[in-house]
Order: structure tokens, then sequence, then C-alpha cells
């Protein structure tokens, strides 16, 4: 598969137009005089199905053709992905069946089924969701939208580079560096693409949650390795195995580092969101965050744009990250 | 002291542009289908310093003659307008007191400090907050803010208003109603002062806690009554005693009426905001989503907007309203 380009990001966000939130940039007055910097929120959890992830689903199924419309979607995903599928082929009239791990966050589940999905769970440690996918493409025709490695989901999750670099424009600032997380890394090789060109001179970091750091192990070997887990983290949005082929070839290109955070400081950040931007992150959401008040990210002096990529958490999870 | 016009509440607006936030309206599909109307949020909780209490502190503020200026500013609030006043006053480089009960949400006091106010706390029990505004105005010749009852005030407050006219025009929809939270009744009779301009067929209800409705009764009296409550709410934003005279003035010539809920509605309400809108709502903030998913106003078929006033709320009481 081809590369997508900067046009294919602007092709993506002129259809998004009305569909997806061109979401605002957020500060904290109080949270930037503690940091000795200028910290500035991408809150993606205020998109529709409440992630970026129907960012790259919209622009997808806007391209599927009109005759494999009526075989209907498929996908694979711990559930922003899933609901980001599910809302968009529902406003194409579209079916979509989910593949869905059975330990996925309560909400995830829940919240694509009410978008209309039909929800197949599986046991991650019994199956592999790639083999479902494949059996029920042949079964029924349907079209798999993998949930980052393909040009034209990473051009929509690259619409938030470009309304970043609007945004800041129109503040008349530049920024010194975007944070962004990562799993597979569609949302960061997209950003990084639409930056490369409207920024040049803004550094770009994946992060991840300790121990997933398979991006950051890459960058720097040079080639995609894989993670070898010896912890569970609770990001549960960011347990990708390994970097996808087409990101990495972007993410190695434009990419000045990767960072990990551990769940502590993810649970920190979960409650900074709270306190000073009173937003609801989940907590592959807010390793970003993490990293710039952790310090993995020395933001001192500096001016960074940090994407916090969703709120898809039960309440349990979100109480107890409150009181620490 | 005259009440304000509609050209108040647009100069309001020029004034705060750069300022204050536009913020969104969001909505979310599932809970469309499951009200069976259509119900949008303005999450002012995302407004500079986390309420509305901004626009209408910064309005006023930026109106004080300059050889006034030099004396600084003084406020008794709850906890909103506090950090409103505290924040605008910083920006034009002037002192500000807040005079805040000693039993506020600690965050609403911390954030108060944090943004450079002088705070001076008072038992809610044994002293008038008015004598204590009243002495160091007298002592100091600051300028002292009302939470309320100010034309300045309600104008800059009735800028979500204005905002809500543009953004359900552009989105090509007439809102058959706005609910908003009602302490003093600032904030809704600036914004349905704007409104009856800009949406004149548009219904405007004052939504209360339980016990603490004197607007509502106000409004069927015909006349100003305080109330007399039987029990204590959690909606620390919206316990004033009585409607203000300026704000009644407006809201018994306005308002289609009163509405009120329990604190068990509002935790439900703060629920749902956390779910389907990813946003931290104070418990006074969702009173008026309270009212709509409660059925108090029955959005049938219906299309409303609710403003959501704030989200300064601590992190215990936050986690309490999540587990129920």
């Amino acid at each position: 598969m081809d590369l997508p380009s900067t046009t294919d990001i602007k092709s993506a966000a002129l259809g998004l137009e009305g569909k997806a939130r061109v979401t605002p940039l957020l500060e904290s007055q109080i949270l930037n005089e503690r940091l000795g910097g200028r910290l500035l929120i991408k809150p993606e959890m205020l998109q529709v199905t409440g992630s970026f992830k129907f960012r790259g689903a919209y622009n997808f199924i806007s391209r599927i053709p009109e005759d494999q419309k009526k075989h209907g979607v498929v996908a694979f995903s711990s559930g922003n992905h899933a609901q980001g599928v599910a809302a968009a082929s529902k406003m194409f009239g579209m079916r979509s069946t989910i593949i869905m791990p059975e330990d996925a966050p309560e909400i995830k589940i829940s919240n694509t089924r009410a978008l209309g999905a039909d929800v197949v769970l599986y046991n991650r440690k019994k199956e592999a969701r790639e083999n479902i996918g494949r059996r029920i493409t042949e079964e029924t025709g349907a079209t798999l939208i993998r949930p980052y490695d393909d040009p034209l989901i990473i051009a929509g999750q690259g619409t938030i580079g470009l309304e970043v670099a609007a945004q800041t424009r129109a503040m008349g600032i530049v920024i010194d560096a975007l944070l962004s997380p990562c799993g597979g890394g569609g949302l960061v090789a997209g950003t990084a693409l639409a930056l490369a060109d409207e920024s040049p001179d803004t550094e770009i970091y994946s992060v991840e949650p300790e121990d997933y750091d398979d991006t950051a192990m890459s960058l720097i070997a040079g080639e995609r390795l894989a993670n070898f887990p010896r912890k569970v983290s609770f990001c549960d949005a960011l347990l990708a195995p390994e970097p996808g082929e087409l990101t990495f070839a972007i993410n190695s290109r434009l990419l000045t580092g990767g960072l990990a955070v551990s769940d502590d400081e993810v649970g920190r950040a979960m409650q900074v969101a709270f306190r000073e931007f009173k937003v609801v992150s989940e907590p592959g959401g807010a390793v970003a965050l993490a990293a710039a008040l952790s310090g993995a990210y020395d933001i001192t002096g500096k001016t960074a744009v940090v994407v916090m990529s969703g709120g898809n958490v039960d309440g349990a999870i979100f109480a107890a990250a409150l009181q620490g």
C-alpha cells in the first residue's frame, strides 16, 4: 500500500467537515505557571464517540465503493476504533460487525452496541482476532477496516495535525513540540505528516505506556520491534504488540523520539485533566499529558501541544484514578 | 441600577473576544436516541477558570475606570465567581480580595489562591459576607463586584445566549427550549435577554436544586421570595437565598418557568455527563441536564440546549457521584 500524503489529509478534512468536531485547544493558567511552560491540550475525548478514532473511520468508510457498501464493514478493536466504525457506518446506513476482546471496558462494549454494531467478543489469550475478522469478511463480503495500518485511516487521524496548525497559527504561536499517545501509531503518524508540512520546526514525540513502548524501541533500533510486556498496563487502548508497517515507515522518518510513562504517572495525569481542564480522559488518552507532567518531556520554557486521545473509561477506574 | 440591554451583551461579547472561550455545543447520538429528543449541552466547565463566571467578571473589570483600578477589587463567592474575578483582575494587573465560605470546595479555594487572589475565609453560620465586603471596600477603596445582581455581570453571562444563537443557526436548527442552572439568576437572566432578541420562540427555564428553588417559587408568586431549605444540597454554587433584584426583573418577564431537581437526579446527571460527553460537571453545573434527563422538562420530540455551568468539584465528591 502507498503511504498517505498531505493531500490525502486535506481531502479527509474536507470530508469530515460538519461530521467530526473541530476540538478546541485548551490551556490552564495555573498549570502553565506550575510547569514554567505553555501546555495546550487537544481534547479528543470531546470528539464524536469520545475518541479521535471517528476521524479515520469516517474517512475510510466514506470512500468504500457504492457496490461494496451493502456488504457492510468489519473491524477489530479494543473499543475506540470500534465506536468510530460503528458511528460512521451508521451514518452511511451500513451494517458493522466489531470484534472486541471480552475484557474490554464495559463502556466501550455497550456504546459500540448502542451505536448499532454487531459485537463479537473473543478471548485475547485463546483466539487471534485477525482470524475471526478473516472468517467474517470471507463469509459476508464485508470490508475490513484496519485500526491503524491503512492510508485512509492515517489520513483521517492526521486532520488533528491540520487543526492544531490552524489553531496555533490563529493564536500567533509556534509550537516547539507535539506529544501524542501511540498504540499502533496511526494517530501520531497522521499528525506528524500534517505538521511536517504545516509546522516543520515542531518536534513530534510518540508516548506509550511503559513495557508497551514498541514504537520508542523501534525508533531507536531503526526497525519494527515487538514489545515484551513484563506487566499489564491499564492503558487498554495502547496495547498493540508492534508498530504498523505503514505507520512505522512514517514515524521512523518524522518523529524526534518515543517516550514512555508508568501507570502511576498516567493516573496523576488523569487527575490533572479532571482538575485543570474538566475533561474525562481514559488511561491511554492521558499518556502524552503524563509525559509533559512527569518531565519525560521537559516543557520548561517551551510551548507544547499534548493530544488527549479519548475518554471512554469506566466510572470505577476513573474514580480510582481520582483517589490516587 | 438600569437593566442591561441586548446592546450591552453584544458589547460584552466584543470585549471577551480572545479572552473567554467560545465553548462548543456537544451532543451524543446515543443519548438523543434514548431520550427521543435532541439534547445539546453548552459545556461552560471548559470556560477559562472552569465556569461561566469568568464572562461576567471580565466584562465588569474591563470597565472599571483607570483611576479606580489601582485600588483593586473585592468579591464574595462560594467559588466560581471567585475564580472568575481572580483570573480577570490578574489579566488587568489588579489586586483581588475574595471572601469565601470556609466550607467551600477545596478546589475552589486553592484555585482562587493560585490565580493570585487574597482569600478571606468566613463562617457562613456566624458572619454575613456582605459586612466583610463592606469593611474591605471602605478600608481599601476596592471596587465591589457583586456575583449576579449587576448589569455588567448579567451582560457578560448573556454572551452565552449569543453564542448559542449563532451556533444553532449555523447548524440550521431552532431550539424549543434552553435550560439553565440558577443561583442568584444572573446566568439565566443574561441568556434569556440575548435569546429574546435572537431566538424569540425559545422557551427559557431556570433549574434549581430542590428546597433552593427560590426563583421557581418567585416566578409563580410574581414577587421575590426567599427559600427555606429543610435539607442541604450538595449544589454549593446554587445556594443563593433569594433572587436578585435585577435578575428577577428580567427573569419574571422572560422565563417560561422554573424547575427543581433532587441531589440524586443531579448525581445521575453528573454520571451521564461523564459517560456521554466526557466532561466534568460540579453538582450545581449539572442541574439543567438533570431536569432534561429526569423528565422535569419533557424533551421528547424537542430540541433543547442545556447549559452546564461549571466543573469545579473535588475528586472525592465526583468519585462518589460516579459510584452512585
